[in-house]
């Protein structure tokens, strides 16, 4: 048997180790009632301005805190910071991914029925953090306009297993002359029914939008938890 | 011993195996007297646009093929095909990365010695392919003005086994505020003393620059090349 052969086994034993994992997160973060949510895209498509801008918003009507995944430095936990909600950061070393191991080591400490949302940030990389479930109710993957169109098609796991699609910078969209309708055509191609939502943290476009779609995902997710309970 | 620990003693021998189907590619570069680039970076800093413009130049002077690295999709080799050199895509799956192998696959039926420059594309990611040696001469990382002054920060494995920094997207560095000084910085900081062109496939900016670059570091390679024959 080759190297090869042997790393796509032991890979798919990790993954099965993860998703056992991210099982009982899951498990935890309904009993808790947090409402988990999930981020991934390409370095620098804006997942860390999203981020705080969305913090410091929903800090004034909620409990929030996030999870923020890097190689290296605390820079993003860093900028989070000011949102003054609670954060803590996850130096991933060489790993380029979240595990759900990760995300549970974190969280010690943390009492998580004392939380609405949680925000989990992964590494940025549009490969890798699609094979690993966080134990997340809510996946976006956030891709900015000066990206290109065409990123769904070759990138079209990381969308598959996304929920929801962000598509950030649009304040520059004339700049770089954006194509919206090849774009969400690409992105419709790769997860038909996908929904799309356009936002910018600078110009302040489709902020509202999008909290406005967390609080109802959030409340829709209570309901359902609420319904079963009540079974 | 638990499935991590297997995982990262498998991914050791794979990257062990690597190292010599890339060190036996790189004998073959050299005695084929082809001077080999390859580009990593995020999804959609600019390679393939910068890779486009590159082969449409250097092809009015010399003898230039490109391969291209992506998930899924043709779209990237179709657009490089329109510089009328030789290019072949390489699909990698759900693979991240490119291998030494894949590049040797890739190779079969093109021959070597009718090459002056032969351009590697990697696949979009920041984290994976820093690992994989593929033989080349010359490593060049991109990192476009819109993902944000801390990424070599953020990413320092792919600064560090790079040769080369390439800040792409230039024309837009005013509307996305970049400041130039703390990515530099941020760049010497993580390899310090490394080259740094800025370039705009756009405006143009730079690319006179970048080519006599490419030329010179192809004469300095033949120059060694040269004198290590004639010993």
């Amino acid at each position: 048997m080759s190297a090869k052969t042997r790393m796509i086994e032991v890979r798919e034993n990790v993954l099965k180790q993860n998703d056992i994992v991210a099982r009982e997160l899951r498990r935890k973060f309904h009993d808790a009632g947090v409402f988990v949510v999930s981020m991934v895209s390409s370095p620098g498509a804006g997942k860390t301005a999203l981020l705080e801008n969305t913090l410091t918003r929903l800090r004034q009507e909620c409990r929030v805190a996030a999870l923020v995944g890097d190689l290296a430095t605390e820079n993003d936990a860093a900028r989070l910071a000011r949102s003054q909600a609670p954060v803590k950061q996850i130096i991933t070393g060489t790993v380029c991914h979240l595990e759900a191991a990760m995300i549970d080591r974190a969280l010690e400490g943390w009492k998580l029925d004392e939380l609405d949302f949680l925000f989990l940030e992964n590494v940025g990389n549009m490969v890798c953090p699609s094979s690993y479930d966080l134990g997340e109710d809510l996946r976006l993957v956030l891709m900015s306009v000066t990206e290109g169109e065409d990123k769904p098609l070759k990138y079209p796991t990381i969308f598959n297993s996304a929920d929801v699609a962000l598509i950030t910078k649009i304040d520059l969209a004339t700049a770089v002359e954006f194509d919206a309708t090849a774009a969400n055509r690409n992105i419709q191609a790769v997860r038909p029914g996908m929904a799309i939502l356009d936002v910018s943290v600078k110009s302040g476009a489709g902020l509202d939008e999008f909290l406005d779609f967390l609080r109802a995902r959030r409340a829709d997710a209570q309901t359902v938890l609420g319904a079963r309970a009540a079974t």
